[in-house]
């Protein structure tokens, strides 16, 4: 163990517990792990608190020692902002898994960090209330997380981001100042809202501890579809038609382009809800209050955009398993795609307007640098966000022409799984000098021994001007 | 004049034009007014750009010389954020009124700080889209107004605060710098979202020129009904059978207690909707998207709750005018409130589970001070959000036991006027001195010269430590 290791855990003394502290041997490799297979460094010692106190003493010892801190929730973010580097030790919050009962007249609930998706969504449920967002890692991704990444998922498009689910934060700063606003008013002016600070920065700002989460009455009827269609712009016209006569009983809009749902179905476990062959499939979901004719409306919608010639071939859900095995269709693609090695995979927003000509004009790039390549193209088109992966022999290339492609349509080089270590060189392409200084400035006034994440999303002293 | 203010006119040059500078004698008394008669300093000198780069320049050159600026949009704030104090000039956005064409696909639409609210929303209307603000200083108030303090009004249940409608911003900082975010994406964690800074922070942290703002579907129906009802907890059931029975459809919910809408009765130019006499009434809204059905499901679960002793007494507008006529009613509250001179007035939040104690205590409260006191409350209750006013012979006793029982019952001292310069003292009531230190943390490290509303919500300097 290094000097400076020794230093931070003597310094730190039982405060932790004898089961807060993990050191030498007993760091497990889990640790290291990184759902995309890019192993990180294994962390000297891990500290697990099991209360916010104890995340303020942990982090007032770092920062004495200005020992870097890399704060990990569930691991299942996809940019490496929770992949250990050399000389960090880990942060983890897997000990502070409480959730208080839901709150049903405010409808919200309190739930500390390390507290599952999974587990947000089912206290939700049993008080007969509905967590607005949701996604494939809910299992594993945590509060903490999902709070530090302002993660997405299927629902944006009715529910918003996690964002839009935050009302209050406890977070420790670096210096193991403690801030708590927890009340959870639904409106609430009183002086600046410290919970945005933590909300999408990446856990370099500071550590979130607990979370007032904002809930929704639970949807009394929910509805899909499977569509096949002809294009792009079809889907977009069937997105602007459901919107337009379904209003906020849409729930989700998700997309997958071929080939990627041939090469699903080619290998599908399960029975395909239609043939493969179409250009374009879709996924709409809706949530509505009244059972006996929300079905109904969204059937009589469908109708019309197949004799429209809008849609080509649809199968609507009867049932909640109907409704379920859709699902696993949409998710089926991850299967897919995390048997292939070595693919480039980014995530992507783009306004709908610019999106086919991104689309074309990035495949017929990637091919003429390599004839061969496969893409892959799904994602949540109600919100303009695609994951979008291809299998080439000239990775670096394709990752050029898609975030240059992206910039120039206007669009975001990370939509909803954040920067991390893995995407920080190609920020620039969509974020002014201005703002990437303004960024600096927060990190600089907030953490101004940068301890905290160290050199996610940017490096706090631009390379430039870092000492080589 | 004082050499200030001659060393930044003469700084700034021509550079916002003829008519880009009032000094002197050219200096409009309406720079002073403020919408609750307190009058501020007659400044010697207001900056009116007529686009970002004259922010730019402006900011800069007063940032240079140390030169204290308030901002100006529509002056309808409450709270005196925009009231001008001795020695600080008015930056004014008033001539920055343009507004894009909204963009339907997108359903967004970019803004000019100074143009009004009533003109997005008019913008939005003419493309058969919705904007989810509303209040009643509609004509006046601004876009960059309605960012700076997180606008709230009468639809926050259904469509969220202001901080909800902003996609990105563009802002000027303290020395000048231009921050753009204006690509108006529904989901983009491609590093800080910077807007977050300028949302609800008072013009303090930086000037809001333009803003990308969502827009919604146009709802196609539109009811509302008038309740009388026996008790605030039944106010209460009836929002809880509202949002179970009808989802989001339910996008206003606002109440009125005895004894303000038997004294609006009484002197009311218009009919009024139900008899005085009743404990409370509500007003609440549905928009929807089934003229057809809409009205039909609102009135079902309204008779329902008149069987059930929910509702005393109810009327249903059965159309546009009776729509508008009801809302009216809810607005003709100002109309006699305004008119008593030197009233107690806060806008509080509270959580629904506390309201009616904290309610009957205040009320208690004051009565034992002075026991010929009057109190008219309304507001939001959608979003625990009250209006409190107390004509009393003792206002400071009034603000003392109002704002210490809001804190004591977990709610806040601003729902959604802000702090500005008249709530500062109470801040500490409800945000911890870590809270407010973090606070000045975020101030200094981007207005290190404090010349961006100094003052309101907080002093940079805290009072213990400024010089005498």
């Amino acid at each position: 163990m290094s000097p400076e290791t020794e230093k931070l855990l003597s310094a730190l003394g039982g405060r932790l517990g004898a089961v807060g502290v993990l050191a030498g041997s007993d760091v497990d490799q889990r640790y290291r792990d990184d759902p995309d297979g890019k192993l990180g460094a294994l962390p000297e010692a891990v500290l697990r608190p099991r209360d916010t106190e104890g995340v303020a003493a942990a982090l007032a010892a770092c920062n004495d020692l200005g020992q870097p801190v890399v704060v990990q929730g569930g691991r299942t973010g996809l940019t490496g902002a929770a992949r250990v580097q050399p000389g960090e030790i880990v942060l983890s919050l897997e000990r502070m898994t409480g959730l208080d009962a839901p709150d049903r007249q405010a409808a919200s609930i309190v739930a500390e960090a390390g507290a599952t998706l999974q587990a947000v969504q089912e206290a939700a449920d049993g008080a007969s209330l509905m967590f607005g967002v949701d996604m494939g890692a809910r299992g594993s991704a945590t509060v903490g997380g999902n709070v530090a990444t302002n993660a997405g998922g299927i629902r944006v498009l009715r529910y918003g981001m996690y964002r839009a689910q935050v009302l209050g934060l406890e977070a420790v700063l670096a210096d193991g100042t403690v801030l708590t606003s927890l009340k959870g008013l639904p409106k609430d002016n009183s002086g600046y809202d410290l919970s945005q600070l933590f909300i999408g920065t990446e856990g370099t700002l500071g550590v979130v501890t607990r979370a007032a989460l904002r809930l929704h009455p639970k949807p009394v009827s929910e509805v899909n579809a499977f569509c096949a269609l002809s294009s792009l712009d079809a889907a977009i016209a069937l997105l602007g038609l459901l919107r337009q006569k379904l209003g906020p009983l849409l729930s989700a809009y998700e997309v997958n382009f071929a080939p990627l749902y041939d090469t699903m179905v080619a290998s599908m476990d399960m029975p395909a809800p239609l043939p493969a062959g179409s250009s374009v499939y879709v996924l709409a979901e809706i949530q509505g209050s009244e059972p006996e004719r929300d079905g109904e409306r969204f059937a009589e919608v469908l109708m019309q955009a197949v004799e429209d010639g809008v849609i080509d071939d649809v199968v609507v859900a009867q049932s909640p398993r109907e409704v379920r095995a859709l699902w696993a269709v949409r998710e089926d693609a991850n299967r897919v795609l995390f048997s292939i090695k070595g693919l480039v995979g980014v995530d992507i927003g783009i306004p709908l307007a610019r999106m086919g000509i991104f689309l074309r004009e990035a495949d017929a790039a990637i091919h003429a640098v390599d004839p061969g390549a496969d893409i892959y193209v799904f994602g949540h088109l109600g919100d303009g966000n695609l994951h979008y992966q291809v299998r080439t022999v000239d990775p670096a290339a394709a990752y050029d022409i898609v975030y240059r492609g992206v910039a120039a349509a206007g669009g975001g080089v990370s939509a909803e799984h954040g920067i991390g270590l893995d995407k920080k060189k190609w920020l620039h392409l969509v974020r002014s000098d201005a703002e990437i200084a303004t960024m600096r400035r927060r990190k600089a006034a907030l953490d101004p021994r940068n301890i905290l994440n160290p050199g996610r999303v940017f490096d706090l002293i631009p390379p430039a001007f870092a000492k080589s």
